[in-house]
């Protein structure tokens, strides 16, 4: 499994009054870090993104991707942190410098957050959808999972995630092979950057499109989160919590396997049962036989 | 208590198939609506956000304030729901259009989302919390709460939240009085959403800026929440969750008080507790006469 970041910078000491009952008495806490990060590609700044430090290149590779700017490892030329703040006791390191192979195919139109309103015939979720596989195709690619897997997930991320039990303050997002088998986990004060990081982590590990994998999040799906996960070809989103209703209709528009609730014996599959393999599971009795 | 959203559209139901242990079945499920809505302002489109629809008004006008567009009720001329998608079938009224008074006071440079990358020194936290600080000055307002007022508005937001109930899949976002009197509860699939419904509530009410008031939310605390609440005046923001780190600085910057895991007898205060009434509290008895 890879996490490699330090811990240190991830959270932050801060001092607090705690106060219990009619007890209050000075304490210290320890917080999720959130900073400004800026992602410049060729020289141009095109997003300030509020996230917890610690995976930036990975954040900002991933941003590309699911924006809609970059593809494949190979179109990336160099990834640098940035100088940052000058002022004197100020963080560092709150850029990231993107240059591109082919830095003529740069096109900001097409970042995916502006082609939502360019449909003709007025907005709605069905012509948002249509916009959004403009860009990203449905994905095609079949293959079984079953319940016995899915159900492992959330306790492997559970047991990977650090911050979260020191903080309490973060989402979590982790990236498994078809088997199970944990790849990534990262943790973001902003749920879209904790995705954005494992998909950033792929795309540096030229393992794009993620075509056989599955992704869990440990909060609720909303459609940006399915459009990422469209974005890097992920067949397979579990959550911990419940989907929108356009998470589920962007899903079923795009071939993806939809499943939440996932906690300890039950979960719901919203989209894309066809992957959830049913031979351990049996028909309720409710449906059989209770009209014969 | 002002809420007067019709349900009916804030949850849709989907068929799914419910699995638990070996057992599978068919069933449904009851998710929170997540649909674009698109906001015009004399014409230019200037967001489309991915809201739960039913305060669409209260959300585009609660937009503008914490873009930094409009601060008085006056300023607005008109704020109509649009047509929508022509397509049949679609949802309709996913669009609003806002006129201005001074329509030619519109200057989009203004949008707060665009002032963060501005600072000459480079970008980090400081430079970002100065930055919003030139649009939204800081809060000077001198009161106090007591613990007892502050521990009860969590069960107010509980038994007025009723969509998430139903779907489990909302942010609330509540105001209160300093009394806390519960003045507007508001719910969405998106916690920013939630926020800016209940700042456009007070705006359409003329009750801007809220600078006597107590803002509690059913989630975490970043940043972009923080700098939302201080763009409508609010001294007081309540979470039953954790703020980030970035969120206690900008409070502690802007003359606001933040309470954090508010739970049962207990909370964390982060910043501002001049606020906190400690009449009731008495001093930890670990700090005290211990070493005499």
């Amino acid at each position: 499994m890879n996490n490699p970041t330090s811990p240190g910078r991830q959270v932050k000491p801060v001092a607090i009054q705690r106060i219990n009952g009619t007890n209050s008495h000075p304490d210290e806490d320890l917080l999720a870090s959130e900073e400004p990060l800026e992602i410049h590609v060729e020289g141009t700044s095109i997003a300030v993104v509020m996230r917890t430090p610690g995976e930036d290149r990975e954040l900002a590779a991933g941003f590309l991707v699911t924006e809609g700017l970059v593809r494949k490892r190979e179109e990336i030329l160099e990834l640098q942190p940035g100088p940052g703040c000058r002022e004197p006791g100020a963080e560092t390191g709150n850029t990231v410098n993107v240059r591109l192979s082919r830095p003529e195919s740069l096109d900001l139109k097409r970042l995916t957050r502006h082609v939502f309103s360019s449909s003709s015939c007025g907005i709605c979720s069905k012509a948002t959808i249509e916009a959004v596989h403009q860009q990203f195709p449905a994905v095609r690619d079949d293959f079984l999972v079953s319940p016995e897997v899915l159900r492992l997930l959330p306790s492997a991320l559970i047991a990977a995630q650090e911050t979260f039990r020191r903080t309490g303050g973060l989402h979590a997002c982790a990236l498994f092979r078809e088997t199970g088998q944990l790849l990534a986990l990262r943790e973001d004060v902003g749920r879209h950057n904790a995705l954005d990081k494992v998909i950033g982590w792929a795309l540096l590990e030229d393992q794009l499109p993620l075509c056989r994998h599955l992704l869990l999040l440990s909060g609720r799906v909303s459609f940006e989160m399915m459009q990422k996960a469209l974005a890097a070809g992920i067949p397979l989103v579990a959550a911990i919590s419940a989907p929108s209703s356009l998470a589920v209709e962007f899903a079923r528009a795009s071939g993806q396997t939809l499943v939440g609730f996932l906690r300890d014996e039950r979960m719901n599959v919203y989209a894309g049962e066809n992957r959830i393999s049913s031979k351990s599971a049996t028909s309720d009795v409710r449906d059989s036989g209770s009209t014969l």
